[in-house]
């Protein structure tokens, strides 16, 4: 069943296939849960850990003894093992059958149960008797085998609580890669004990040591999912310059970088120094992460570094080479090789699939789907990421609405479709940090994990947003803080603030969003992102307003059934009351804080295009046209109230333009039928 | 100066002397602490949680390297180190100078900085210009040398996170002794090596290890915060005896208890073995603890157990005991001598006040002030308890007004007062665990430090408020969860509620609080504490609601000046309309939910009063005094609302009658000048 036809499972990823029974098995006290079939120390965790967010979600005393399978409300069964080192397509199925009497998880291999155990945590929900799971018999299995998320770890440190809370939302949402960009321009962060001055000159002091890295691996594996690290070359690579000034094409000094874009320093493809170096670099790491794959990044080499050395411009004719991309395949192809040499094979952005490339590598799409349709034309795999940049702070929707396999990659054959491994949501993080991080990567992510998991056709926005609100919620049990969080972000920078006060404020900055793309990017006050707070409203704010989201829904409805529908008119008058004079007690918090200060602009404006969205509503209930004046007048402040302001965008202006288009047309709202 | 004349300095507890000076200093990425004099690691310590608490709650990149003491904006100056185990009555003292270009802070010992660092922290604030401490001159110490907080470990098991995020809310508001309240019928919490049935039997395999144990204490240390055991004797002692049935006075079998009251098991007060057992024991525990003082309970003992057993009879007979009050000052007696033997001091509660009783020992009051008074005229040191037992859910104004120097001890002669050494909160925990537990304590407990530090003609309750409220979120900032976690509460119990559901439940919960004192014990659906799910309403919500205390005082305003404010008339109105109209989204909820229909009643009782409420305000306004009869059915509804139901109250109905008993007084409002 699809998931807009099942109003009452909150389950995302949606399942492939659902099958609703009658009844529901109620959670109490005495639930039990027994493992059966093959064991192993894994499963003992999980099933420790599915007891302790059950009694979290439910706030009942559950045992956490294991259950007689006789009696157990809930028995797991598993057939065998799984691969020792977890690999890309391992079988990951499971079926889930819920009773008014019992659960049954049956499951190939633990991948499976781990799988089947969320799905079971997401099924129970209050009930008119208490906690219950519905009846229901979920047969399930993803679409994609590669379903990631990126945390950049360089441009602003991520600590190790912060990255096991997100690999339990991972696991919630049944994510399987946790791709670690833990070097770039801005820090070096593993420590590598035979090129120790990586990290310690590197860094800053803000490295994971070898043994965190380890402890994160285990971590990851325990929830189903794999570490793939990046070490980005021969860009983004001055972090590594500091101290190891000998491998770059330029003399230096380095320094860490701090500021935020493309950067000139890369590493000297031309010398042999080079290449020893990585070997000696890539054998630790290959060691050091057990996973197959290795990403070598690639991307982004401006060629300035290169230009600037006669050596390398001597290699390059002695070679014939043309280009820098010639230079860099050629540097891609040696790397390539000590990858291999180590037992890996790579991945690389973009950058790496270059006529000639071997058949081996994997192609991680940033740049659009058309590479990834052209890689796998030419029998190349690879892996989708843009359109899930979750740094751009687009809407849940708008990431929703992208898939691995559509646009140029539809008319791909089906052979050429299974080179599409699959996606990954990008966390890069100029802007965020252990604050305000998991407000950034959830709960859209979950949006993004169930366009992985689930079938292609599974794409109503409407359900997405009603199961995502219910996710949303439950993440938090798991110990993410993205709706925690914003709210205290936003009482430290009200500072002394009245209750009336700060209502004032949390109702302004429940409409407000960040800037889109690399908008803050491009015109900060800040250049040194690595050393800017994050303690603005920008900062605190969800990149998306759920307040703004369903009043976009009502005044959709509300112009689609003509504009007669009493019930939601009121609805909107009251909203469009509130926010038209919530500006006197925003202002009186202005005078106290700087950072109240800053949005005091984006206050008004909430106020006049409310108050232009009531005259609208208006002009419509009395069947009168907006004049022309008053339409070019609206439409002016509307449009000037949707600039961004202090690096935040007023989400309902844009909406209202809506009301505006309505009540000037003459009354077409109200002629319809 | 005395806290209500300065509006903008939301300290607490209020400091000894405090002289306001013109500027502020400003708080930036800049800001440095330079340590000068005396040095010990847990300055160092102090120094690095202070720089990451200052982090946190500006959003600022401070670097927590130390300062040059010629450039940092804080210079810290210690003179000497304190006593190696921290004791009773030592120097807390500090004078803390903020100018415009920086601040000194200047104790004694490292104490007095630990308390002085707090103050500046308290100070930072949000500011037009950015975050900044305002210029002052801070001369401070403590009232009283022993400010506790008692938590109970027992009836529900404490973890050591909770204990910790604990102890750092205590370092904020200058708490100085945690007692710990570690064994109790239902539990025996800390691992003996000696007497090792006494956990592994006694806890259900809850309980400390003495590593842990140990962890905990140093942690207290780093906070200037002594940690007094209490090991509650003879009575309050089933869990002991699981382990050790032969020194129980009755002969067995013994459980754990599950249930709330005084339990009759005691100790066998006649048998040499108990004496013999009880050497071992407090030898074992007098080391584990380094703190002088040990707490031997006392308290409670019903004699049952006793009177059952012909021995013991025989005994008093024999020793010419009347009462069973008598053979337990003969059992005090015998385990004072032992807890001196062993290097400690004795405290205990009310019970071991009797004729003849040593005079080292420390009379613990939970019964009244009156013993307390009567202690110290007879040369006993005392600590209070009765009116500040957090557990009864009472408002922090209530608690506030309790001072360990009034009524019968006001007229205590001044060297008589010195024996009065402070007061403890006491969270008992039939109510509480791990996610509940911080609301409970906080905010409420540091109106009640601010007792026990502040000085006694520091009673303004609209200033406490004011400043307890900032502080509340200040808490949150060291890991309490006492704001952030009920809201998650609601939202499970809520389950799959639409916004408009959930914020009708938050209208709802923001006025009901916990029935207070023993009801819920007395009345409660089960009996067995230790296994009641602690998910309802009654559990999410604070034991004060904010929202009912602010409309109380609005209505006194509005009352106070004639009923002629129309201003306030209006902001009642808006309050009481939403009231009055927030049922049937309540009600909706209800239908999905168990928990929420419990509390369907109240919703009802919310709209009625609501309702009256508004009818009372028209009656004003039209200066048209109620019929006798709307004003006895009037307050019949508001007594029946005035009811707890489903353990909880609801708040703003005795308020409601104010203006009901204003509106029937024949224009009695409107007739004052």
């Amino acid at each position: 069943m699809q998931a807009q036809s099942v109003p009452g499972l909150n389950l995302m990823p949606w399942p492939s296939n659902v099958q609703p029974a009658s009844g529901a098995l109620k959670i109490d006290s005495g639930f039990t849960v027994a493992f059966t079939g093959y064991k192993e120390g894994r499963l003992d965790r999980a099933g420790q850990r599915f007891l302790s967010v059950l009694q979290k979600q439910t706030g009942l005393l559950i045992s956490n003894q294991p259950g007689d399978p006789g009696k157990a409300k809930l028995v797991v069964h598993t057939d065998h093992a799984s691969k020792e080192i977890q690999e890309f397509g391992e079988d990951e199925s499971y079926t889930l059958e819920v009773t008014s009497t019992g659960a049954k998880l049956d499951a190939a291999s633990p991948l499976g149960v781990l799988r089947g155990l969320q799905t079971f945590l997401q099924l129970v929900d209050v009930s008119p008797d208490g906690f219950a799971a519905p009846a229901v018999m979920v047969k399930d299995s993803p679409r994609f085998g590669w379903r990631g998320l990126l945390i950049d770890s360089s441009r602003h440190f991520t600590p190790m609580d912060v990255l096991k809370r997100n690999l339990d939302g991972m696991e919630v949402v049944k994510m399987n890669v946790f791709h670690w960009h833990i070097s770039d321009n801005q820090g070096f962060r593993a420590e590598s004990k035979k090129l120790p001055k990586l990290h310690s000159l590197g860094s800053g002091g803000a490295y994971y040591s070898q043994a965190e890295i380890r402890d994160l691996i285990s971590y990851a594996r325990d929830r189903g999912i794999r570490v793939v690290p990046e070490f980005d070359m021969p860009g983004h690579s001055s972090s590594w310059f500091v101290g190891y000034p000998e491998v770059a094409s330029t003399p230096g000094p380095f320094k860490i970088e701090e500021t935020w874009g493309v950067m000139d320093p890369a590493m000297d493809p031309t010398n042999e120094k080079t290449y020893k170096f990585l070997d000696t670099f890539i054998g630790e790491m290959a060691k050091l992460f057990p996973d197959h794959y290795f990403h070598i990044g690639g991307d982004e080499v401006n060629g300035k570094a290169w230009d600037a050395n006669p050596k390398i411009q001597e290699f390059k004719k002695a070679h014939n080479y043309k280009t820098n991309d010639e230079l860099q395949t050629y540097f891609s192809q040696r790397v390539q090789k000590l990858v291999n040499k180590h037992g890996k094979a790579t991945v690389g952005w973009d950058e790496i699939f270059v006529p000639g490339a071997p058949k081996d590598i994997v192609i991680h799409s940033w740049r659009g789907p058309k590479s990834l349709a052209a890689a796998a034309q030419q029998g190349y795999q690879g892996i989708l990421s843009n359109g899930y940049y979750i740094d751009l702070m687009w809407s849940a929707a708008r990431h929703y609405a992208v898939d691995p396999l559509s646009g140029d990659a539809s008319s791909l054959t089906p052979d050429q479709q299974k080179l599409v491994l699959g996606g990954e949501a990008t966390m890069w993080s100029e802007y965020v940090n252990w604050e305000n991080i998991d407000n950034r990567i959830w709960p859209r992510t979950a949006a993004i994990a169930e366009r992985y998991w689930s079938a292609q056709s599974v794409t109503d926005v409407n359900s997405m947003y009603a199961r995502l609100e219910v996710i949303s919620q439950r993440l938090e049990w798991v110990g993410l803080t993205h709706c925690s969080q914003p709210r205290k972000m936003l009482q430290r920078l009200a500072g002394p603030a009245t209750p009336e006060e700060f209502a004032a404020l949390k109702t302004l900055a429940d409409v407000l969003e960040p800037v889109k793309n690399y908008t803050r990017g491009e015109t900060a006050p800040y250049t040194a992102i690595t050393t800017t707070p994050l303690n603005r409203v920008v900062d605190a704010v969800p990149p998306e307003s759920d307040v703004a989201r369903r009043f976009d829904d009502k005044v959709s409805a509300f112009l689609g059934g003509s504009c007669r529908d009493a019930v939601i008119a009121a609805s909107l008058r009251v909203q469009l009351t509130k926010w038209r004079d919530n500006d006197a007690a925003l202002q009186s918090l202005a005078a106290k804080s700087w950072f109240v200060k800053e949005v005091g602009p984006s206050s008004q404006d909430l106020s006049a295009v409310a108050g232009i969205g009531l005259a609208a509503l208006d002009a419509i209930a009395k069947d009168t046209p907006l004049s022309d004046d008053s339409k070019t007048q609206a439409a002016a402040a509307i449009a000037a109230a949707s600039k961004g302001k202090a690096q935040v965008l007023l989400i309902p202006a844009p909406t209202i333009q809506k009301l505006v288009d309505a009540a000037a047309n003459g009354g077409a709202c109200s002629a319809k039928p």
